[in-house]
């Protein structure tokens, strides 16, 4: 048995892999396995188990990949976004660095028991923290596929590996480099445990049903099913879900909160923070459903609370204990604020500071609590699971490890 | 002036049109606008007023419609539904006889005030609680377009007029038929109001941004740019919003609530009611997210609201008098328990009494609170308009006549 964060967890005795598929709605599921695009999901519906979990909020991917990898909520690990406000610098800064990382993960645990983990992400920003104490085992991301060493990665020649070129960071190809990865590895049997873990790119430009979604699906269905057969424990859960984010006239419904509060409270005062924010924004110009406000000294969050929730399209305006106890988050790292938009609006800070000219595709985007919703699926029967227990993504160990064996 | 249900509303000096779009989520807009598909909107939305309102609760067809034609929600006009129990007769009934009427229109009062109004819905089953008490003027549906009067209809050869065969009863063209029946009634100046209602066949099988709905929008595009080009105030909004209700399966995601009360309390001894029931079901399968319930004697609601609002999937649950305050509903008609489930689920009575062999697409459905979100978009600047107020639906007349003229 392995103990890590006060949750306990069998040793896999069959080869078992956790796929966190990035934004991936249920309704993306729904509409490709409805129309009969993916053959081996409906399959693994129907002899395993489909469930419908709620991931962490904010709904981002760094705070939902190291929860699943945890087991715990942010609150825990600390991780509760992609960027945050460094108050002991006063400078904002990325979320990527380990330092920032409170508690242990099971990939390393895993590893620490004798197994073989495998640990694949598409983009590099994730990379170290989910391999953060991992003392052996592989771990990459597609992204950086060509510069992979045994020191750092556990793995040379990933290319030949694959055989497939360095995906640009902005593909489809990008995560199909990881379930082709995954494929690999299994065959090749290089690991007994794998954490896999897409990007949300395809999610961002195309609604559940459309031919740009179903492509992506297609694709994954069939690297699963190849897993499958190979034996694989399967579970596929997801970081958060995904939403149209426009207005009527086509353009992103954004609501510009630091030109809100320099209008309310004085120029510069407050200060807005995106946890969205990473250096790859093309794809939605850092505008999600989620922020967090650092309060000057001498202005009253409860009454900042008031005023802001009476503002059309707010869904919550929590204060920094609120959050913090609600979303079970780290109340040290969240602001005094804690903004969350309605489901079809997203959140900015000036509209000077947000370029837009990257999107080329209506804006689709998450963060709130409107994208909670996630797939938490198992090719496998679970006796003895508790169906009526309230079921987050950061179970997929639990019920890969405790059930699925 | 005139004073209807409480309401005081000028008299238009332009021709004015409301258009409720049957099923319009905002996001059909959205898409077909940022995608360039409706050049005509795209420039109302620029030129004139586009609010996001609320519909009536819960999100049918005929409530709403009803609500818009008399500005009021069904606590006064007593439309609460499709379908109802009737309790006096201890049957289920359609909700389409003018006896369930509590109140008069706008239509009829701007009849009576000397207007020339023409009322065109695309299913008949709404045409005579529309046209209820309308001493002059026109009223019609494309479904029994071959069959009018002057008598029953005010008018004569309507086929000749819109130079369009009777169209089906499930196809885009039985919307259309509404569109172009209202040009034909502005270009032969037939009318100075006009109430226009379309089907959401459309919108039952379509998702936002895809080909399908696009077309339809399209379509609507260039008949209002018509009536626009021609002077007429248009005021556009929707009966309610629309979304997909299937589970990750591509199946219907369905709560069958008689099964769980003949579980609970005993076969047969509670009646739930689908007040979606029509008809015309083939598209929904008598499928959405409302249902409400009579419970038996010697049964406490509450006891029975804390147990059926632990079962997943489930929005809110409320008791008659709770229901009835939040949504404005009749109590009298609403049963002693009002269920609303989730955005993604819908409600049945028993598996046996649906029939869903009809449905061809992926189910998208409607009903809750999740649908509530309806555009409200006037071609006109509103000068005065207080943006702070809660807008609905049922304020279309209101802006028409008070604010756009």
């Amino acid at each position: 048995m392995l103990d890590i964060n006060h949750r306990t967890y069998k040793i896999p005795t069959h080869p078992t892999v956790v796929v966190c598929v990035d934004g991936c709605e249920p309704d993306y599921l729904g509409q490709a396995v409805a129309t009969g695009q993916m053959p081996w999901l409906k399959k693994a519906l129907a002899t395993g188990v489909g469930l419908v979990a709620e991931c962490v909020v904010p709904t981002f991917t760094n705070p939902n990949n190291l929860s699943i990898v945890t087991g715990v909520p942010p609150s825990v690990h600390g991780i509760c976004g992609n960027y945050l406000f460094d108050t002991s610098t006063g400078t904002e800064v990325m979320m990527n660095d380990v330092k920032w990382l409170r508690a242990p993960t099971l990939l390393a645990a895993l590893a620490d028991a004798g197994k073989r983990v495998a640990v694949v992400t598409a983009k590099d920003k994730l990379r170290k923290l989910l391999g953060h104490k991992m003392k052996t085992g592989i771990c990459f991301s597609s992204e950086k596929s060509d510069q992979v060493s045994l020191e750092e990665n556990g793995i040379t020649n990933v290319l030949n590996l694959v055989d497939m070129p360095v995906p640009d960071v902005y593909s489809a190809e990008l995560s199909e480099f990881v379930f082709a990865a995954g494929v690999k590895l299994a065959e090749t049997k290089q690991a007994d445990v794998m954490y896999l873990s897409t990007t949300d790119y395809i999610q961002h430009k195309h609604a559940p049903g459309t031919e740009g979604a179903n492509a992506f699906y297609r694709m994954m269905d069939k690297y699963l099913g190849r897993l499958d057969a190979m034996g694989w424990v399967i579970v596929l859960t997801a970081d958060h879900g995904m939403n149209a984010k426009i207005g009527m006239d086509g353009q992103p419904d954004v609501i510009y909160l630091q030109d809100w509060f320099d209008t309310i409270i004085g120029a510069g005062r407050a200060r807005v923070i995106l946890p969205i924010t990473d250096p790859y924004v093309v794809h939605h110009g850092a505008l999600g459903s989620f922020a967090t406000v650092y309060l000057p000294e001498g202005v009253s969050a409860s009454e900042i609370q008031r005023q802001l929730s009476a503002v059309k399209g707010m869904e919550l305006v929590l204060t920094r204990e609120q959050a913090a106890a609600r979303f079970e988050l780290p109340a040290d790292r969240i602001g005094d604020l804690v903004v969350v938009s309605e489901r079809s609006k997203v959140i900015g800070t000036s509209a000077a500071r947000h370029d837009l000219t990257g999107l080329d595709a209506p804006l689709r985007s998450h963060g709130g609590v409107t994208e909670q919703r996630v797939p938490l699926i198992v090719n496998r029967q679970l006796p003895g699971l508790d169906h009526s227990r309230r079921f987050r993504n950061f179970d997929a160990f639990d019920l890969a490890l405790n059930y699925a064996q």
